[in-house]
């Protein structure tokens, strides 16, 4: 069967080794408290987190530049596997409602590499090709780079 | 806190009272063998169904013209509660590949009126207006309101 609607995978990916089991990098993720701590890339911050953190389940990401200005961001959580795998869409603000624009979806998978190591895929999709290069020319790679040096510093510590 | 990406509900609805239970009504919802004889207006057809009704899970209704041209709609349900929600969106072809464009999210809610009848409502958010009045242009109002009559003779002979 030939699929109509389907597309190309319009696919950024970053992938890390991080010293730290998947525990403490799944706890990272969901906790809000510590999301605020490594979340934006410096000296970017995140003042103010909501989550969710349940299929279906809304979040909200408030960042702020360092002149104040704030910026909030909505989704909502597609998958949760403890510790595995979180999956999470900005194309609905709440079950399941759309928003203003169905722009990625990002999956976090988590792989146990043995010794307290934890193989950290980060892979974010879009909706289009131009959507994917948008993201790429806003700085994906340094930005979410930067993020997870934030976020393994920070599980070092846990 | 103010939205950055939420939206106004670009929505299409359709409410009817069906004569008959609302376990009769889902299940012609989740069978492909009954999908088949009511989902497309005639003289359209659904000669090929595919469902995994769970949250995540895949569907894909091929539609075909008096031709025989066919039409493969794929999509994915975001939200299963039997015999009360069901609730899909081509926005992903499967869990969670983004499709080639976010059109629609579809919610049926049946809701129990006593004496075996039960209110009907299908409502679709969309992602734009445009896309809203794209769907009311290609016949939403006629298209939804003869499938839900097929819809309702055919629970009528379960």
């Amino acid at each position: 069967m030939i699929e109509q609607n389907a597309a190309p995978k319009y696919e950024l990916s970053l992938t890390r080794v991080i010293d730290a089991p998947r525990s403490k990098i799944f706890k990272a993720w969901t906790t809000p408290e510590l999301v605020k701590q490594w979340f934006a890339p410096l000296p970017w911050t995140t003042p103010h987190v909501e989550m969710d953190v349940r299929p279906g389940g809304a979040n909200l990401f408030v960042m702020s530049d360092p002149d104040g200005n704030e910026f909030p961001n909505r989704g909502v959580y597609l998958e949760v596997v403890e510790n595995e795998k979180l999956v999470f869409t900005d194309a609905f603000t709440s079950a399941w409602v759309p928003s203003a624009k169905a722009f990625m979806v990002g999956t976090i998978t988590l792989e146990d590499l043995g010794g307290g190591r934890t193989k950290y895929t980060a892979t974010v999709l879009h909706w289009s090709e131009e959507d994917r290069q948008a993201h790429e020319k806003m700085g994906f790679y340094e930005g979410w780079g930067q993020c997870t040096d934030q976020l393994a510093a920070l599980v070092a510590k846990l």
